[in-house]
């Protein structure tokens, strides 16, 4: 396979994606808080991301009759990829020691109930681009609606080293 | 604009308003739990609050079609309230050192996608009272159903300094 | 009353009940992730729990129209069983100092209004078993669709003793 990159945005280029810059928070709130929890580490609290593009948003509706589950799958990578946008504008991804747990929501048609398969795209990237420090617990769920029509909403907690300033 | 007050106690009597009872918990759980994180500080998690009123929903109902936008906002607003009370009654308000995070849920008729408006009249009065320890991340969903038909439901972490015993 | 079981799992064999092995994650995530805070103290984030029977779903449906209340409050029971089993695998229950907060999600036919009535049955079990430790924070709402059709997905987040390797 070849030799393993070795850097989180390295792995990402290696898989033709980049980061997008992290998006502002489109209401009242901010996209990510941190606290110190000791030994030089910070809690990072990301806001739930959705997918936008051009401001619009990426994919919009009810998974699956809406949206399919492979342009839910989609769309939930491109959330994926927002978290670590918002986890390297906040505390850098190579300090990234560990995605802790992400809470997952995906806009879901009556007796829709393969969630985890949506999430599964992101949790996947996660993984590819972090490595160990991206496995995490999880939550995923079917909820009747979702900021601006979007399919897909997911919130993470990460612990982190601190940056240097 | 005159002189800033000064506590958060002083900010909400200057927008006319006053601290709510922290509510006991409908059911068996805990209104807040804490946890020390060094430092003289505490994690505190804020159970899901809900507006009542009088031992009644505040108001009950899907939004927007049994409960109007506008109403969803001011019950996002008495839950926000009550969410100060439960820190005030946890930690003492004085002592939030910052909001880390909202989870929001609000009961949605199928379409609905302005859960972040709803939202916002909470996340607003947590900075309006607090000042930038009021700003945290946050996720905001629609569901099907709330704890005796409420619109509006909100859990909270915040960090707070450790109150002298 | 007889005298009180002395630990956690000798309460759980008193009320009859033994604790299954830890449910692995049904997809790309872990059942648990943990971060130490400082004192011998490690923060424990456990995955949304299902109940789930030789493979398939102990339960399945919508409360009450599929699954009725009292079904649905056993489908809690066995759901805050694995929540058990799960804390067992990581830190051992001896460990746990307190159960910080669950996030509990009902699957519900609309205007159902009685997540609260549903999720006691996995919180009291958690009190029965853990004592003062097993009292928490914890936010209960109604979803329109979970994981493989289950009826109730709970997650949880704990606080306990590092247990010594």
């Amino acid at each position: 396979m070849g030799e393993e990159p070795a850097t989180p945005l390295q792995r990402l280029r290696a898989m033709g994606l980049s980061l997008p810059a992290a998006p502002a928070a489109l209401a009242s709130y901010v996209p990510t808080t941190t606290l110190p929890v000791g030994d030089g580490r910070v809690l990072v609290f990301v806001a739930g991301q959705v997918a936008m593009k051009d401001g619009v948003p990426a994919h919009r509706g009810r998974v699956p009759d809406e949206v399919s589950l492979a342009a839910a799958q989609e769309n939930a990578r491109l959330v994926g990829l927002n978290i670590l946008a918002q986890l390297e504008h906040a505390v850098g991804l190579d300090n990234v020691v560990r995605v802790l747990k992400l809470d997952a929501f995906v806009r879901s048609a009556d007796g829709f109930e393969q969630q985890p398969a949506v999430v599964n795209a992101a949790s996947e990237l996660l993984v590819a681009v972090l490595g160990e420090a991206g496995r995490h617990a999880r939550a995923a769920v079917g909820v009747i609606g979702l900021p601006g029509g979007v399919p897909v909403e997911i919130a993470a907690i990460a612990l982190a080293r601190e940056m240097p300033r």
